[in-house]
């Protein structure tokens, strides 16, 4: 493993350090392995087509990747492909954001493509002067802009796919974001009915379609009629599958390796009726309460506490609990009592 | 983590590298840690001595580990507190061993003392003289001799222990061996009935009563009147815990930590109504077949398939997998099924 930085929680597991940009770090780490794979989609596209030409197995390869590393690209794709999404435009200039918010009752949500996370580079505007300061930095490539969608509720689809096209999909999950952020995932999504079949089956097309290799999360939207339209595609082990750890027979990481080595996939079923996942941020102060560790373990022996071992900052994912049982709100009260615990 | 040999799959793992058995390594590593514990219980009584005096804690301690390092310690042990065991006697030459097996209907089970494992050190003996080559190396220490018990099965009872005092059991299995060496677990232990209480105070009492830290094993013949009798004891993660890895709340290596570092202990419940482990051992030849893997994993994606990267030797256990689900017929099966794809 090739870990960005020295004394990181990442480099107890590494068995390099090096800059994940830097084409001569990789492509040296990458000639003592047979495949490389990614936990985050940063890699720059001309590192990973040198790894593609110096033969080694990229998964997912560089033109999956690059679906998921632009927002603007990926709303292309998945419009070819037929996937449902909201309506959407690239723009370049106040002028053509407030033509779209005038097709779009006067609200819109502004992205830019790149290098967004946990609600960073998502701006809701309503007025066509809203992204003036990013249209400055935006350049050629310009902004995504997106229809505000009404929706019930936010899901997340996980599927495997191998190289070889075996797919492997998880229940589909229900997500709960504050502050642009994931706060709890519930496993599987209470009362999906016949949408739990759907977004299996665009969540398995997606992956098949844009040849993903390894783990795939489509994040939908339920709209307020009931229909699902992707939000975002990530293409690697993902938040709304750490529940998998826990509570599946094959884990999203434990899938992970299966899918990029070519191996015969897991099988995703649920260990439990529900599994609930609460993820664990640093409290406003940039602290989080490691000290309470011994507490929350004495206080639910029954939920599994996972910390990243990584530094606090105000809203920092740092942690996360996962609890599982037989009633929604009985796994819901443990898993968020357990969490409590570390909250600053 | 102090592993012992350069390139074995605990030094993987391992923070350093060196023998157990020499007093400085050990205190070098020591010094670095809050907390020193064991995955076999072979490191020498001076060496965990001089660990105590240098002022780590040593979980479990000497005290509790010379119970597990000398069988005849462990049967005066366990008889001065009243604990079910065979009937048995420390002899120190065939004039001795000639007297207990008339007592015992002319058959007995002579064990060494100390070093065996696997079925490896003990023996059946029906003359006095059956053991005469032991006796020549076994000096002063003898060799303990114990009653044959005829049982209907063994059982494995394991629970955690804290520094504190506070206890949690796994649900008590059934162990099948053969030629002296654990084949398969099944969790929790069939038609236990009331046994599984029993069992659970007597593993709690003598863990407590011993004073252990960490998990305690405690093997045991049901015998043919439906009685328990301790066989052996074991003060680390054990073979018939590897079912928890997959198929409880909390698995044994984790309970363990917690147990060492004086956390509260986690939940031991299991996951499914009925864990089944297989190990899997070095085929006749010295071969497992690890080219099989992915046939494995495609005929049984259900199955968590679990190797110890070791070099292969006759009868070594090299991996074991497990199965978890409702019936356990069905579960045997699928479990034997995966295990045979890896046997040379």
């Amino acid at each position: 493993m090739l870990a960005e930085v020295e004394g990181s929680s990442a480099s107890l597991a590494a068995t390099a350090v090096g800059d994940y940009r830097d084409e001569a770090t990789v492509l040296k780490f990458a000639a003592e392995v047979d495949v490389i794979t990614f936990d985050h989609e940063h890699v720059p596209q001309p590192v990973l087509e040198a790894l593609v030409a110096s033969g080694v197995a990229v998964r997912p390869g560089p033109h999956a990747l690059a679906v998921a590393q632009d927002k603007t690209v990926m709303r292309e794709r998945l419009s070819a492909i037929g996937a449902p999404v909201p309506d959407w435009a690239r723009v370049t200039d106040a002028g053509e954001l407030g033509a779209f918010l005038a097709d779009h009752g006067g609200v819109a949500v502004v992205k830019t493509p790149r290098g967004g996370y946990d609600g960073k580079g998502v701006r809701v505007v309503r007025a066509a002067s809203d992204a003036d300061d990013w249209f400055m930095s935006a350049g050629e490539a310009g902004l995504l802009v997106e229809q505000y969608v009404p929706f019930r509720r936010e899901l997340a689809q996980l599927v495997a796919r191998r190289p070889s096209g075996q797919l492997a999909a998880w229940p589909l999950v229900e997500t709960v974001q504050r502050d642009g952020v994931c706060a709890e995932v519930f496993a599987p999504a209470p009362h999906a009915g016949v949408l739990a079949d759907e977004a299996r089956a665009l969540a398995e097309r997606i992956a098949t379609e844009l040849d993903v290799t390894g783990v795939l999360a489509v994040e939908l939207f339920e709209t307020d009629e009931g229909r699902l339209l992707v939000n975002e595609l990530a293409m690697r082990p993902h938040n709304t599958g750490h529940w998998t750890i826990d509570g599946a027979v094959t884990s999203q990481f434990e899938q992970h390796l299966r899918a990029v080595l070519d191996l015969p996939l897991g099988d995703p079923s649920p260990l439990a009726s529900v599994s609930v996942m609460v993820n664990i941020l640093g409290g406003p102060s940039g602290e989080w309460m490691p000290d309470r560790y011994a507490r929350a373990m004495a206080d639910r022996p029954e939920v599994k506490l996972h910390s990243y071992g990584k530094e606090s900052r105000p809203g920092r994912k740092v942690g996360h609990v996962t609890a599982t049982g037989d009633e929604l709100d009985d796994v819901v009260a443990r898993a968020r009592a357990a969490a409590a615990f570390f909250q600053g």
